[in-house]
């Protein structure tokens, strides 16, 4: 089964344990709402990579490692949503859940996606009960304190914070997460698959800088690129385009070099450098190739 | 150490892990405010003592449930006082924490208290690791869908449904797995411990509807009860002062028979009968000796 089919299965089941017939039905629509039709599941797909690198024997519990990783994400897009945020009219080309729901019921569907993650890391436990209390971890770090989502997003309740440390800091913990997990469910030491996570998702960031960009290049006729509006850090607008390649090039050079010894190394890192390639847009893509 | 020692000392030691130099300051004071100072820690205190009552042979762990279930308590109040749902001004005495910091780092607040719930048990689990995926589950069962805090806040979003229900629920999922925590912690089969958590619960919310009404009772020159305000349902309102007595009665009566066979059964039932008749306002609780 490919990756994302074991993804997409695994979300599927847990949002399904959740929609009994005693949940209030409209909380177990947002919460369906709030995880699909997904993106590009790029942070559990990384955790199964990492876990089949690491020889993925209790398979189970990679899925809900990378299950609880994706909800965790989710969780966080909902809640960053909320008109006292970023007060979002659309996500992934949908209303978001608080314009297609209400702000309590986005508030809630949050909450019940974090509580989610840990359910299904539990459920799933049986398959090797000694590496839960690692992925329970794991998983939590990345949310909480002091330095997981809910601590990223809150810099944005300070006076003088660096926005651009801020969204590294968000993004890296949640792919330091994926890699973390993937190993950790595997039965492997977590904490040197931390590096590789991290450099990812910065490499993520930096990607999305020049998709901002190139989004505004391409069709001179739209307002310019979300980033500058929101008066955002952009590396493509600090280095320039070409710097910004430069950039995430060192970057994916850097991840390639941090993969830990494993079963599945080299596997791994053709498909580390296989799947950052997509992160560019088309344009950019084709000129860098 | 008594267990209130106990219960303090465990929630000062999670809150603490999250005040690292890297964590967002204001969310680190919000977060302690939400948890200090406290209020009777009910929940907590229920399950040491039914983990006394199992032997009690991991203490850090039967701590660290104890911990969670409160840690949970207190994201539910801060989440529930938001203006999209109570709009609540106070909260134990003081300004609730969306009017003392934002909106902003409420949702946070409430985000971080859920993640912290977790990571508590897992920091716990080398204690007894085998323990862990039963505290996670029953953690994760008490506050997410289908039948949680999350699921009972969200029949507010519904357009038909029993307030009363609702309520109950809310407070039965807490104090059932404050119970059942309590059991597992200790090593003990937790099934069997819901039946007392719900049956307290239940009379908890029977006594506090009883204080509101007492309160309006002693005091005439204050405005009608809470729930009368809110057109909320209330045991006393339905059944009089003295047949929500005898309810409350009833309902204590039948958590005494609902504790499970273990090597503390005795001082357990005294203990609850002692704490159960702190449930009352003053001028009830003489009236009821």
């Amino acid at each position: 089964m490919d990756a994302m089919t074991r993804v997409e299965q695994t979300l599927n089941a847990a949002v399904a344990r959740g929609e009994a017939a005693s949940c209030p039905p409209r909380l177990a629509r947002a919460v369906r709402y709030a995880v699909f039709p997904g993106g590009a599941r790029i942070r559990p797909r990384l955790a199964l990579a990492v876990a089949r690198a690491c020889g993925d024997d209790a398979p189970r519990l990679s899925e809900a490692g990378a299950a609880a990783v994706e909800l965790m994400h989710c969780a966080s897009l909902v809640h960053d949503d909320l008109p006292c945020f970023d007060d979002a009219e659309t996500r992934r080309g949908k209303p978001s859940v608080h314009k297609a729901f209400d702000e309590r019921l986005a508030v809630l569907t949050g909450d019940a996606l974090i509580v989610l993650a840990f359910q299904v890391l539990a459920q799933a436990a049986p398959a090797a009960p000694d590496r839960l209390p690692a992925l329970v971890a794991i998983v939590g770090a990345s949310a909480g304190l002091p330095s997981g989502i809910s601590a990223g997003q809150a810099w944005e309740c300070e006076p003088a914070v660096s926005l651009s440390d801020y969204h590294r800091e968000k993004t890296g913990a949640l792919f330091a997460a994926a890699t973390m997990a993937g190993a950790a469910a595997a039965g492997f030491p977590h904490a040197g698959w931390r590096e590789l996570g991290e450099t990812l998702g910065e490499a993520y960031q930096v990607a999305d800088d020049l998709r901002d960009v190139a989004g505004k290049a391409e069709d001179l006729g739209k307002p310019v690129g979300r980033d500058a509006a929101l008066g955002r850090p952009s590396a493509a607008a600090e280095l320039g385009v070409a710097g910004a390649m430069a950039r995430l090039d060192g970057l994916v050079r850097q991840a390639i070099g941090a993969i830990p010894e494993c079963p599945g190394r080299d596997d791994l890192r053709d498909l580390i450098l296989l799947e950052t390639k997509k992160f560019l847009p088309k344009g950019l893509a084709q000129s860098a190739a």
